[in-house]
């Protein structure tokens, strides 16, 4: 085992105080000049809201065959280490490491429409840091607090930099009333620190329900205005792409429509994590690529 | 005081079986041709889905006037029978009989745009069965699950017949994303029956979190089907007109903007509560108009 390597933390967070950082890193790492694999406009709308909705990137065959992975891989499954059930009912909510567990969903990781676009925007090979399966149940899927996702990868995984961003590949309809995923456009481009401190075995809690690592309602406020918040409707099929550190969440379902998806995390090759910054031990591997840095084929 | 009257059980309910009956009444019962108060199309848009929506029925004048008095009620108040919290925040989410204790809220009730248009539906005098105000806060507001407000009228309160509606006067946007009414177009033509008995006192719980009363995730899938449901979005000083039959909810809603409306249910002066159906104490006077039957002024 290698020894992880201790960055500088450039965004502090989780001590003591919620304030607000620029951000130091650009959101689209690639030159102008490079041609990109979707069209200049989306590119221009990812760095400036930092997220875009790619539609009908899958078809209808592919999606039935991640369809049917899914059930597969859920069929029977238990609450374990990496597989998350919802509170309550106990349904299954995550499946983690899909990419590993998964020929199909391996293969799916470094399929150019993705992986292509994911080195364009970072300009660096990727890996994946992380990969989920996401089912929210219908009649009482719960909901996802605000929060960035950088700002829990740096502080309990060392992540070094905001360099890395998600992919998530609908498989079921989103509609503007089963729980969709809601963005903040603009919110990426600074970093919100969060007050309290990262309690013991947190991971097991916040992936439940996230309590540390999220905004205050100051924050909130701040960071999405009046009114300023964009649901992700689309049907299945589509890639919701966003960056790190973009402020998201999501309300709860009492529709009966479920909601699932698959999740990527790409991160850049030269920002493979270092030491948590929150001086705790290193969550699990199936939470986060430590040992395993695999850069996706070309 | 008098002896409420006993009526036939219509639309039996908890009393161990789910199932659909078909509804004995009209939606509207007013004649044909007779001028109806608002467009026809909307007339035939309410009796074919069980609701409509009517944008701009009030004045941002109004509207602020009506805010005012909302904050006016809110500010001190406490969890009361009358009051009722948010579980968990403790923020108030309801306040009761609005149209008895303020004067403004009153005369609302009795204003042409919304009694006229009640009478006309029902085809007679009416009165208010229940008034509140709601009030769903941002980052932490709850969802209300899905139900018939007839359901809970017949069996709780002795409501014989479906001859009542409701109207919810927006005082703040309802946005796709802040945990709208969510209603569901045709639902209102049947009866769920639900399983289960009712509680001993279960008002107090059900006006925080219903659990009872409720249909079951088939009769939902049967009533809803596939994405069969309209989420009410509108601005403030929009009235949102349902049947009491119609099936509605709402999600949750973590966003910081807060929902809040003013609810007054007409019923027609025939269709006066009896004797409760579940063979319980009758609820108190501030939930159900039993003892205080005052037609509303033309």
């Amino acid at each position: 085992m290698l020894a992880s390597q201790s960055f500088e933390d450039l965004y502090p967070s989780r001590q003591g105080v919620h304030q607000f950082t620029p951000r130091h890193e650009p959101t689209v790492y690639a030159p102008n000049d490079r041609p990109a694999p979707i069209d200049r406009e989306q590119i221009d709308a990812y760095a400036k809201d930092g997220f875009v909705v790619l539609d009908d990137l899958f078809s209808d065959v592919e999606i039935r065959m991640f369809q049917q992975e899914m059930e597969r891989l859920t069929t029977g499954a238990k609450a374990s280490g990496e597989t998350i059930t919802e509170p309550g009912s106990g349904e299954v909510r995550s499946i983690f490491r899909i990419h590993a567990r998964s020929a199909l969903f391996k293969k799916l990781a470094a399929d150019p429409r993705l992986a292509e676009l994911a080195r364009y925007i970072l300009n660096d090979e990727v890996y994946i840091h992380q990969s989920r399966l996401n089912y929210k149940p219908g009649f009482r899927g719960k909901e996802f607090y605000w929060h960035s996702d950088f700002e829990t990868w740096h502080v309990e995984d060392g992540m070094p930099r905001m360099r890395a961003l998600s992919m998530s590949i609908t498989l079921t309809e989103n509609f503007d009333f089963n729980g969709p995923l809601m963005l903040v456009p603009g919110s990426h481009r600074q970093f919100a620190a969060c007050a309290g401190e990262t309690p013991d075995d947190h991971f097991k809690a916040s992936l439940k329900k996230q309590e540390y690592g999220v905004p205050s309602d100051d924050q909130l406020k701040q960071l999405i205005g009046r009114g300023s918040i964009v649901t992700a409707k689309c049907k299945p099929g589509s890639v919701i792409v966003f960056d790190c550190n973009v402020l998201h969440g999501s309300n709860g379902n009492i529709t009966p429509a479920p909601r699932s998806n698959v999740f990527f995390v790409y991160n850049a090759l030269t920002n493979r994590v270092g030491e948590p910054f929150c001086h705790q031990p290193a969550r699990p591997e199936y939470i986060c690529s430590r040992q395993h840095i695999v850069p996706l084929a070309n």
